[in-house]
């Protein structure tokens, strides 16, 4: 079984209320689950080359158009309009690593990323926060805090995915100041840097090469800090996302590109037709991180899911988006790059909703084999919406789900032949001595599921399991503790953020 | 895309406001998950031989005695301790067949048990009925008639697995006659008799032969009806359970055995121990059915799941009940023979942790390739309760199960580059000739999920899944018509159940 962490977490992290899995690297050890033939693979694959050959791509930024000429794609003239050639495309990606490991801050969360690993995030990028006492409102500095100190708190969390909620009474152009700051002085696991335009990614890496304690030279040799950038379906890059692109590439830093084909919308009507578009969209903007720095570290990003086709809303977790996850896998492992997916769900409240649209998105990325499983734990209304009691909702699944993922021990001792023998024809095994052996930790334990009986349960009041998250996330949050953070660093990223605010951070957007 | 029913169904079965799926065979096009190497398989299949073989199994009915004992079996004398040797399994074994199919009186309602079939079946056997105004209540007869009409209604429910209540105010004796009585008039799906000796079985039998209009005959021509043979773990096998289970091989019916097998309880506390002694189990009670009559048609049960090991209470959709799930299939088909799985949840109230519980329950089930899902609609708290919101709750979550088994349509059509080139770059695909063919019918359109904004939702009362699941399963009832049944049919039924009554039923019990 898993193992609690090493001597540095245990004095960085006391023991809290709650009764979890420690953290651990959780592989798949099961085949993925594959939704199409090989036929069926190169038919979407022939299909996202003829994209981009015949139609092309805009890329919004004339630093992309240049790096891209150079490379040898073509540039239409006096257009943002790129086509490639499909031999420019699989040489670009065949340079990209299959797997590499994103260094934390506290080594011990380091997470690898490629192969069998799985990595749950916390939810990322809602506008709206909520519980159930304060309902729901605008994202605020006080919510963002508290979502990265679940998201610490919680070993089932590997990592941030982006602002758990976008903190709106923070000055824009100092926004990333404090937030880079409160992921580095509240947390000690992997973030990420939003790509709104380089001054913000720049900052962003400095405050990550003073919060890790690297030189300039050291900040480059490894991935630290990842970055999604989403396309603007259909085929189209925006240049804020552009330059965060080429500025992490650049430093050796993590880009995921995700097309945000939703099918019916900013893609074909069909789950295939919305694959070749997802598929053309993430080959170029990969494309353009190996022509940036051959070798840059990458994870293709599948995202694609359907509208309603009766309001035009986006929906989550249908058998659409299942479907889709397991063929993004598939898409990803045919270039041979680790693949990013979501848990996601349309529901506006955490009731029954939530929970099936959530796992729906989980097995299609679990078995879909994601390395990276973005919004894993807090995500609502599809993503309007980042809800406390979520969260704790969320790490049961997960923690259900990375479980479910522990091999069977199938060893002699495990069958328990002596122990059937022992017991015999219709008695039972609470008294076996292979049951007194085994019995504390046999079993998962869960953190919010109630196993009690009917009766039990309406003593102690009849919570719902939301109810029940309710008390559970306010537990975590009074336990909490910072990790440990060395005092230089501290008064060095303190001396960097006011100077930078000083000097109006990234301006006006 | 599934098609509606033939031209019977139409007649019987007027439109109701619901816009469910049409009633579809289910074909399961992805590899099973394999939670057990071939080594490991081995190793329990050899585990359940020596159990066999060394410890041997109590049949509690002298005829099971005699049959084993006439069919090779060594029973001990003076004693209902019955020992297998392993050739004697593998040859009974031998004779089941790998599929079947169980008529309905409505043609058009059979199933196909076995390959890659799935059919989901309704809640069984719960002691509690409740809904959200009229709360938990001990089972009775009128709510028993309306689960009977919703699994009716629902096309997304294939079969009845049992009675889903227990209509307490009905006489035992003559309860049976009642509820297959019901069955037969109520509804025109499969349906399944409880083995509580061999009185009720031979009159479940005669009942369903009146129903079906047949001849004594042709009654054993054919699969028409099942029972669930549950074992008393460990290594028991009672004396009703044994008499329902003669009679229905001896007719050519279908027999399900299923052991009870809670890790922990009455299995061992490790899950490759309980799988042995699962395998044990079920190997001996379809060794009798074969003795009975080679070539009855069975079904391996697989039950195993976990006690809480604070409580002792069974829980439900666990990591453990998941991976023994998809070993459970495995084990199976390793004897070539149909795979029995349940949705199980241990909730005590319609809410997420039910909904995720339920899901686990359903993956384990699906990807373990159940031919048969038992309380596929409605289970709740661990099986004592019947919920009329979990009927509609877990009709959403089947029907989206299934969407998710249909394969992707990969078509050059499909693919629709041309609609990604008559959009182009920046563009929508709302208004494109591609979607406007397509949209109506492109995407699962759910019969529970909201995906309103929370804006909508607000307007609309902010209702939970489980509030709109009691107004869904009320609508349906509203809706709900009787199948039709020849009046002839009806007559000889009610006088068979008069005369039956008058003779006491099944005598106390």
């Amino acid at each position: 079984m898993a193992r609690e962490g090493g001597r540095r977490r245990r004095k960085t992290r006391p023991e809290t209320g709650l009764k979890q899995l420690a953290w651990r690297d959780i592989d798949n050890p099961y085949r993925p689950v594959e939704a199409l033939n090989e036929e069926q693979l190169e038919a979407i694959s022939e299909t996202a080359f003829q994209i981009l050959e015949e139609i092309g791509m805009d890329f919004l930024h004339p630093d992309a158009l240049e790096i891209l000429r150079q490379g040898g794609a073509e540039v239409e003239s006096g257009s943002e309009r790129v086509r490639f050639d499909r031999g420019l495309i699989k040489e670009a990606l065949a340079r990209a690593p299959e797997s590499f490991t994103l260094q934390a801050r506290n080594p011990l969360h380091n997470i690898h990323v490629g192969g069998r690993r799985i990595n749950f995030g916390s939810v990322a990028s809602a506008p709206n926060a909520s519980d159930l006492e304060g309902g729901r409102r605008p994202g605020n500095h006080a919510d963002y805090q508290n979502f990265l100190r679940l998201g610490q708190s919680l070993n089932i969390i590997h990592f941030f995915g982006g602002y758990p909620v976008e903190p709106v009474d923070l000055a824009p152009a100092t926004r990333h100041l404090d937030c880079i700051g409160d992921f580095i002085t509240l947390t000690d696991k992997v973030y990420h840097a939003y790509s709104l335009g380089r001054t913000r990614i720049l900052d962003a890496l400095e405050m990550t090469r003073i919060g890790y304690g690297l030189s300039e030279d050291e900040l480059a040799e490894a991935p630290r800090i990842f970055s999604i950038i989403n396309t603007s379906s259909p085929l189209r890059l925006d240049g804020p996302m552009i330059e965060g692109l080429i500025e992490l590439a650049r430093m050796n830093q993590v880009v995921v590109v995700t097309p945000f084909t939703l099918s019916g919308a900013m893609s074909p009507v069909t789950i295939a037709g919305a694959l070749a578009q997802q598929h053309a969209e993430a080959m170029a903007g990969l494309t353009l991180t190996q022509l940036v720095r051959p070798g840059a570290p990458v994870v293709y990003g599948g995202f694609t899911s359907n509208v309603d086709m009766k309001s035009g809303a986006p929906a989550f977790g249908t058998p659409e988006y299942t479907r889709a996850a397991f063929a993004g896998g598939q898409l990803a492992r045919r270039l041979k790059l680790p693949f990013r997916s979501s848990n996601a769900n349309a529901s506006n409240t955490v009731d029954a909703q939530a929970a099936y649209e959530s796992q729906m998105s989980l097995w299609g990325a679990v078995m879909g084999h994601a390395n990276l499983v973005m919004h894993g734990a807090g995500w609502l209304e599809g993503g309007l919406c980042a809800s406390f009691e979520k969260v704790v909702l969320d790490a049961e699944m997960l923690q259900m789900m990375a479980e479910t993922l522990v091999p069977l021990d199938v060893s002699g001792a495990a069958l328990g032949l002596d122990a059937i023998r022992e017991v015999g024809p219709g008695g039972h095994f609470f008294g076996a001595a292979h049951t007194l052996e085994r019995y504390e930790t046999a079993f998962y334990s869960p953190i919010l599921s109630d196993w009690r009986n009917f009766e039990s349960g309406e003593e102690a009041g009849s919570e719902t399991a939301t109810q029940r998250a309710n008390r559970i996330f306010k537990e975590i949050l009074a336990a909490y503790e910072p990790p440990a953070l060395e005092p230089d660093r501290k008064e060095e990223l303190e001396a960097f953020i006011a100077r930078r605010r000083q000097e109006g951070g990234a301006g006006s957007l």
